[in-house]
């Protein structure tokens, strides 16, 4: 099949830098699709940082402003891979110059941000989605559509966890390049944006929208060293925690939590989902298992089934290898980049677009705020 | 050894009621203790109910008036195991007459009763123990050995749910001898004082006291037939589901979550404690285990240990068979049984007794509370 | 209900003692019978180790002599619960005196011996029964229902273990009271007749007979101390590990393996089956589930199930509390008597009987004869 | 780093093709190494299925005749991925031409061919390496590690599976370019070199060498038709199913057992390990995981650890992504190659070569002539 050629300008060589490479070098490797991205340009300030990862990757050419790369007439996707505080912008200025935009999460530093850039992508008109890669997750996709298929029923309960360990210590510094996540200049929030984040987006994704929330955080060290200035002290703005409660608009009850101080939980981004039917359970430390319970069965085998989830099957198993083989992390922005260029192949848009990380990014101020207000708030928009 | 005898007046004949039955019969030929309970006299207003139920354990007489059980001379020990709406009349009836009291759980319909119900044990200096039977779950009594013993460090998190799913159907009836749970007149509240109450008084024990609360509830099902009176609907009081925020003494940020609509979980009681050098997870449906991670062991074999606790180094398995040999819910019952009357042997009253309920009773109170107000409640006392 | 009484005699007051005596007491407490247990006589050589153990399960009376016992008419049942090397003596003479006869397994040193034990019961037409208690595991029933159900169709493997890690210590002694089973004298085996005769039990229930049988035996301590006499030593002649590969009639691959010196593995009694339509697996120390694979659910929800057995719907279940709560170690012997005395109840005698138990033994036989010859061996009778 | 070129030559385009073509792409992307595999030739006998694969994976160009291929001087590296029954021929070929020579398991049709490969290479001094992927599972490559430093201390046990269930079904057909695996005459075995290749090797690597087997087999499926020519039935001449006893050198008990008639099994290669201290299990289904049992804790904390297995002081993991993101089956391929490449960069060859591959090799022949000759069979070398 010829291929027509989707220019790819990134801006950010971080973590996400990498996921979102390797997914442009390997997308058409599995998937057949009408585009095929190339890595045209990556952008960053720090040169000397940029040109192994430009290298190492197979990126043509470099850029140092990003303002510049948006100017390029030879780039058709912006990808948006840079700490929160500078999304905004970013993303504004790409839509006015008519650029696709992929976008990392959480959409902003809040929605009032989020909201300008959606209004811009839209007004613009511009292909767009927000980088919310575990919705790719197979097993996740199994489950959004178990639940289309009618097999749960009425939603009584959801309820979803995001727990890590990672900064218990109170050595680890803040800020810089690696640590920006601690950094509520650049983050915007912490574990609320970062984690709680994937959560509320796949929890709206599978059963809905949130009517309202009632939360509270913690940030449990409260000073930690600055990464780029050994010695220096910084007092920590982030949440290190934050739980709420929330009412769905259909009703259902639900809990969230997230946590970087819990003992032992590495990546444990779990949810539970309580139908009149049936419920399921996942637990993204263990990605190629969905549990569903089904109770149609007769009843006396109802029991969790624990679905390994690399069937053909399956969501996107069938693009990889053979029933019983595992894939990572890395093939769901892979499967993100494939379902985005199939809305450009099909015409119907991906989702998570911007308007969708929007209403996410409303529970999470919302949740926020609560934990400021100690009380109920209505989620806005 | 001789053994002295402890004249039991067990008040109730239902599912209660033939748990401590059997924890009477049993508990001397596990146990080597100073006491024998002796089955004495069995109470309750329905004699056609009553006398198989009698028959069956082994009582040696009846009685049909709580009060009449109180008045005999025999009786050492009033064994309340009726609904809680009369938890709070018997007691302090017992009290009075210089009974000691075991009483099942939840204290009392609210703390206001509990309250009155712990000043009298304590005017009358009787011996008092309530039923929270879960403690004596091996594997949580290994939990707040593993806790006693400094392995966590600081506590960040609790995390509790309760989950059951046998009320979901709507024709599941309300009130009568075996659904009085679902009667707000008899029960006091739903899920809060059946199920929380475990939830509430595990957390205390293990990590220590409540702070304050942030809740919500739910009915579901608005409208349910009475047992007793079929054709007759009812308006359901209770809560079907309750969940809240805490912040503990400590510290600690911690969610509760109680429910009888959790299709698939049928007695999942669950709680995992977060701490600097290691974390605690429990699972009631899988009982004979505690998970517990190590943070200290050597980095690259960290990794949550399964304790399969049957071993003779555990709590209370030494008195039952050998290792790898479970036992079961019943076990919990003769366990807090032989705790009691370790208690009366060495002067060292067991735990939790009334005040410790009363505490659980405010936490109650004061989710439920907070549910109405949507604000955040300090819990009293 | 009227119950006739069934008055036991208990030959031997060790752990199997413990048990049986229990299942005596709590029988009628859980399960509507026809026939009451009276625990009329214990019977063993050492009276200062009887009479503890008889006074504390409640043994009317004492006896130091079997024969004395046997001869007893006010003895119904003779519960042989000695070591191996004295079943077939005793089963013999009590099937002479016309006493019903409750069995400890193995059946017997060899099968040899079982089969005149077998004779002597059916001769005399006496009702007996061997203690493989774990048939009695609810999960284990619900198995044996499944395949019942047709839910397998045609069983391709069938794959068994036996695990347990206490002799691993060289400094365990060997012989005595609590130790026979170490004692080649005592036992006729090691773990073939310890825990494999429970394997094998299990699956000629599940999936019918053994044709063939290739095995291998390993002691891993050669010489142990004896526990009665202190400072000599003996060499061991029990197996502490056995393997085996087996042929059943229906044509079924199957793997046995049983050790003692399986680190970290308490009471691992695990079986699978893998049928064309679906699986079934179990572990001893998960004993209250079953997982289930069913083939025939709709292929992208495929997924093993595990079935908490605690329902009402489950095997022997409806007997003791509530969907959630577990039972024990004990109950299966509690479940195993009512079983047998329900065989009186309805005149269909209870399985496994003398002659299903001799079949079980002649599988062990063949199995370590195998060991010996490095050949396969057919299973005899 | 300036990277030397390594040519690839890649004869085969079926799924290990693809696994391997993925590996040599991104093999530079992850690992810091002195080559960069280059993606010279690929080589099949139908051109018009290379083509499309070809081009999907980019290799520059294309040959029809492996015997040109090895004849190329633009190759340094000979990529075996056909089907057994060409293995031999090639690699002696391609060894005499100087050729490293990279070989898809089973090394050969049996332990002749196997030998001599093993001499051709030998004799040429070439770097060689069989595909035996499952060694840098970072999990198994982790339970190599903690053997090595003596965590297990003896060793008594190890028991293997590798169950699968996908040609339960009678019209599965056989042979052709996806189905030679049930094809005699391509494959040389069923299961056997398939699949229990994966576990001797994994086996000999972790503990040592088998000193000798007993084992059975069995065809279930008699007859299948031919994938190529519909209508035309074949009788099946593989096992379907192959199951061993086996004696290492160092005294350990062991069973290997593996078939595609595990009804939900999809790819269960599982071993487990119990030595004197301690106790490893590994189930490839969740290949991020390694339980381990440290018998040498705390008494009352023992139990099995599940080691995530995703940080970066695990096998490889330091070189993806971050604590608790997995990476999947064809990682495995990848991290092969790293190894492979590191041993030309050191000096120091990779493991497992074609003697290595003989040695497993010479295990499958024993387990099958035993099965033939119904006796035990002494490893052969």
């Amino acid at each position: 099949m010829a291929r027509k050629k989707l220019n790819i300008g990134l801006i950010g060589y971080g973590f996400m830098g990498r996921a979102h490479s390797n997914a442009y070098a390997q997308v058409n490797k599995f998937f057949d699709l009408g585009y095929e991205p190339v890595l045209k340009a990556a952008c960053a300030r720090k040169e000397d940082k940029l040109k192994p990862f430009a290298e190492n990757w197979g990126w043509e050419s470099m850029e140092s402003d990003w303002r510049k790369l948006i100017a390029r007439d030879d780039i058709d996707v912006v990808d948006i891979s840079v700490p929160n505080n500078l999304h905004r912008d970013i993303a504004v200025a790409a839509a006015q110059a008519g650029k696709m935009i992929l976008c990392e999460k959480p959409l902003a530093m809040n929605a009032a941000e989020g909201l300008e850039m959606t209004e811009a992508v839209e007004k613009a008109g511009v292909a767009n989605m927000v980088w919310f890669n575990y919705r790719r997750v197979p097993a996740i996709s199994l489950a959004k559509q178990l639940i289309d298929e009618g097999r749960l029923g009425r939603i009584f309960h959801y309820r979803a966890k995001y727990l890590q360990d990672w900064t218990i210590n109170e050595n680890v510094p803040l800020g810089g390049q690696t640590l920006w996540r601690l950094d509520i200049d650049a983050a915007g929030s912490g574990v609320t944006g970062d984690l709680l984040a994937h959560s509320i987006d796949t929890a709206i994704w599978l059963i809905g929208g949130v009517d309202k929330v009632c939360g509270m955080t913690e940030t449990f060290v409260k000073e930690r060293e600055l990464q780029d200035q050994p010695g220096v002290r910084m007092p920590v703005g982030i949440d290190d925690a934050c739980a709420f409660l929330a009412k769905f608009k259909n009703g259902a009850l639900s809990t969230f939590e997230s946590t970087r101080y819990a003992r032992g939980r590495k990546n444990q981004n779990t949810f539970e989902v309580n139908g009149e039917h049936g419920s399921l359970y996942f637990d993204l430390e263990d990605a190629h298992q969905l549990q569903y319970y089904d109770n149609r069965l007769d009843s006396h085998v109802h029991g969790w089934q624990t679905i390994l989830v690399t069937d053909f099957e399956h969501p996107y198993m069938n693009k990889y290898w053979v029933p019983g083989c595992t894939i990572g992390y890395e093939h769901t922005f892979i499967n993100a980049l494939a379902d985005f260029i199939k809305g450009l192949d099909t015409g119907v848009p991906v989702r998570p677009n911007f308007r969708d990380a929007l209403e996410t990014q409303r529970v999470c101020d919302a949740a926020l705020k609560s934990a400021k207000t100690e009380k109920w708030e209505k989620v806005q928009g």
